[in-house]
């Protein structure tokens, strides 16, 4: 951590700020330059990370140079990638997963023929809600268990295993009987308690992006996972809030290089709830797996004009498997293989 | 609702557009312009909401006309506003309310240091965090139970009520048993089972906004409180996320007129996270007062060089008396009176 | 229009909308639900657009239903799409262009180097600053008229034509005689005498989209362009300010599949000034091929690291045909063909 | 400036930093940590900025230590505040002044008439626009050159001294003859040639902040009109761009005490155009006072609802009186006294 002083720091100001260095256990590195004087600590990250010296008389900035998080970072596995295995389909490295099924889990045949389609066009996994977080009290908030059971009747049948939300910590023990893979949605993301649930679980988890969270967020979320000892993270970028109303959210894909140069965790995207419109979510799809995704996923819906919700974004499950060639040959520029369900 | 239809929509679309509206057991006003053709969508707000008409064939834009929330709205109380009673202390309306306390509970010494010096001064409540949602597994989490403990002491002594964060809905009795305002945190805003419990709760809930949130989403969050048949919600606005990055959050001082048109509930602001810096504080919570405010929540703590946590950003206890007094005098501006402890 | 009038109000503030409504020359369309009156508002567009009703007695919103842009706007064209055709060189429909050359001209052997590199990976334009608009009245400017000199010798050399940002109204004679595309930088988007005076030129201009512009903004400042009579305007997303602070702006390919939905007009991105550091230039170069954009402007320098500006973002000339071959192929994923200087 | 190291940079990579530094005219002080090594590059301002060391082999970061500012900055007067004199008001330390008049100059009457009202009520200068930026090409562009002279007029009758917006440098001489002060606007912030003309042009200047921009580049934007030997610039905070839906933009009252500690120059606050609805200019007036704003330029017109542009924005001049006496006891909260035109 690099303390920066003001132009006109007094020697007490700078000799304070040495002293609760020291004391906290760190090494102070005083460097004075014409204008103003830097002073480096350096120390046990969590020593120097509760200084908190910003505002202390005398001082301009505090300038972190560790990242706070440690074990999501690359450095910690020396460059190497992980790759998540989830039931034998691997996700990460060279494997590029097409994870894609309804918003919501509404009947037995709703989610068994999504099941079957996106299974023979070559998904790698199937997701499906059945603990909706909605927006509105009002609005429907998911079939609950009797989602979760048509889900483990949707692997039973085509082999696919399941992505699902778990929005309450009291609902863990009932999803991870079905879940193969954990998701904690965006508006969860600083959910602490259940991340450090989630993490004590023994699932693979993946962690959406909040509407807001920069990636630094994102992966303190993620260490809150690893922390537990549960080491199969998967990081989701979903489109963060900006200025501009013409789509839902703004697809963030300059994420996907940049945490893969921060973390070695696998880097899946979520191009429907992004755009909130089906006629984008192709040409997102394809930008994210050009860009060198881990994987995406993505909604699609038997008849989605008639879906309880999130229709407007849902592909027409009849043409996922045109859809599902056209990213194939895009993760292929990025030197991606489809890690398919008949693969 | 209005659905806007696309210019070269066809009366097809325009008529299945009309079909679905009438499926759902609501009204279609169809008015043909020269351009464009605009459906209205009359009847329950619920059946309306499911519509999901965007994205569906020929259809432009859909554009709400009334809000989603009911009884977080205005209009629901025929522009009454509602008044808190959190033990005699008035929140809402005429009254404005200091509420102060250290960010979080360190020690005995700490906490009843504090506690007396704020109600001295002519606070109205008490704040102190005995859960605390960090971004970093690795800080420090809060005191917990003993956390509760102690402000249960700086009540007892002082007389103030408690206002302390819950974050997990499996700490809810513990925390009911302390608190006489339970706050959910910005970051959990949209824990929809966190807000369902506190609704249930009996007690007042301080509600954050969060990092991201529209006010329309702060409102349903509120919605869900009031749903579960708890009237006692105060809106607390504490600062957005945006590009600028001179400091920690930019305070939106614009809500508190704005939420006062959409709402009649209490809006109360947190000038401390907002800024994240002591210099800050003082002409925030000056705009804030004479912008209308119902009440600032503020931190102080007897040594912040020394805190645990956001030492930066809290107030010195000893100048807390001055820092009051200017208050008092900017809400006096928007025509509000100081309901203090001593009052 | 739509104007949704609140629920509250009064007839005399219905009829008083109307009135003004009729006033301007329009027509009202009153419709009245069970809870509020929406008044339609149609007419003449520039009329309509000038009724102010916001904030009126009585009205809750005002929802434009017609776009304010009507040249730039798909509808003008009928769905066919416009391909501009820059000395042989065409931009939009099928064609991918490539548009490459360094940040800033800064020496005779710089920029013909560079010209000779791209010209031979299949570049399509050459672009290269002589004004450059910088945030520090203390940084180097540009070398003006002797780099236009350089540009114009680059465009003898190697048949490649110029494209070249212009800053200032009153330099507009000197660029015109060297520029094919005329450059509208991101900062002067909102320029509006120099919009009009760019659209008066006769060149095809490029107009790069404002820091924190809505798509709807670009569109109007292309307006500026093709109001003047000149019909060959391209845009270019080039990233957007928001609260992520990983890098230096946020690359929006969400604005390319929309900008086509809602206009005629091509698209190119700038994944250089977006990302601000070269191991980003890629995958974002490939996303944004693959998302369906009909070019790319990208910084290429024969030694970046010794570039008097913008060095780390610039690719490095000699493996700029290697870059050029991939981006080739994620072009092809969307569709389109490279319309390079050896077709 | 501090170039902090990756984690596995080779002694290669930091000696080729080091070499940079140097070959730049600057000194390096590197120093090694257990996990980064960090340099520190000490020397001149310019030749450091020039450094870009972004992106070069294994840098992790670049860190500024110094402003990019000098002119602008708090350092260059020592903490004394620069008090611009308008015609005899004075705007800055102790002064508070209040900037009143019409959004647009539409007609002799409406103009005098505002003048003379806000005149006698107390505001310190008279702001008008005779050259208007619109978002559309269809709009009412301005008065232009009767608009001036419509201002010189309302000065000859009540001795206000005129604010009044330069959008083209080729208009400059015809706007100096009448403008005491002259007004940036914030699409114009970054428009430099137009800066540098200002700076030149010996009358106060007043910078509206840009939609998006930081207080960094804000006060750059004054570094280059002081650059050019003017040392009364004005800054204006006048909302910026955020995910907030629910108003036109979000007035950043943060700005106040925040360019006060960075700067020496006096800030103006823009309610009417942040808010874009009258009933929030008021509680937002009240609230920049209080933050300790030099001042607020705000829109008044005889009949808003008939105004030619931003009717919905513009106070009633009837009820200015009333608005001046609660803003004066406000701008008293923060220790300022109303410059007005009686004094």
């Amino acid at each position: 951590m690099m303390i920066v002083m003001k132009a006109g720091a007094t020697q007490a100001e700078i000799d304070s700020v040495i002293h609760r260095i020291q004391s906290a256990g760190a090494v102070a590195h005083p460097s004075r330059g014409e204008e103003v004087t830097v002073i480096g600590a350096i120390g046990d990250r969590e020593h120097v990370a509760r200084l908190e010296l910003e505002g202390a008389p005398g001082v301009a900035q505090v300038v972190p140079i560790l990242k706070p998080y440690k074990l999501a970072s690359s450095q910690v596995r020396a460059g190497e990638r992980t790759v998540v295995d989830v039931e034998g389909r691997k996700i990460g490295g060279e494997h590029f997963s097409l994870i894609a099924g309804p918003c919501t889990v509404e009947s037995r045949d709703q989610t068994l023929t999504t099941a079957r389609t996106v299974a023979a066009a070559g998904a790698s996994l199937f997701r499906g809600g059945a603990y909706k977080p909605r927006t509105s009290p009002y609005a429907f908030q998911g079939l609950g268990q009797e989602g979760l059971r048509l889900l483990a009747e949707a692997k039973a049948e085509t082999g696919l295993p399941i992505v699902t939300e778990l929005m309450d910590a009291r609902d863990l023990e009932a999803v991870v009987e079905v879940a193969d893979v954990i998701q904690v949605g965006a508006r969860n993301m600083q959910n602490y308690p259940l991340l450090a649930e989630v993490g004590r679980a023994g699932k693979p988890v993946m962690i959406k992006r909040g509407l807001s969270s920069t990636l630094e967020e994102l992966l303190m979320a993620a260490e809150y996972v690893l922390k537990e000892g549960n080491p199969n993270v998967l990081l989701c970028e979903r489109g963060i809030r900006t200025f501009e109303t013409a789509y839902r959210f703004t697809l963030d894909l300059t994420a996907i290089p940049v945490l893969k140069e921060l973390s070695h965790l696998p880097v899946i995207v979520d191009p429907s709830h992004a755009a909130g419109r089906r006629a984008l979510v192709t040409p997102l799809s394809l930008a994210a797996a050009a860009a060198g995704a881990d994987g995406i996923i993505v909604e699609v819906h038997p008849n989605p004009d008639e879906a309880i919700c999130d229709g407007p974004q849902q592909l027409y499950a009849d043409q996922f498997a045109e859809y599902a060639e056209q990213v194939e040959r895009a993760a292929a520029v990025a030197g991606k293989v489809l890690a398919s369900a008949h693969a």
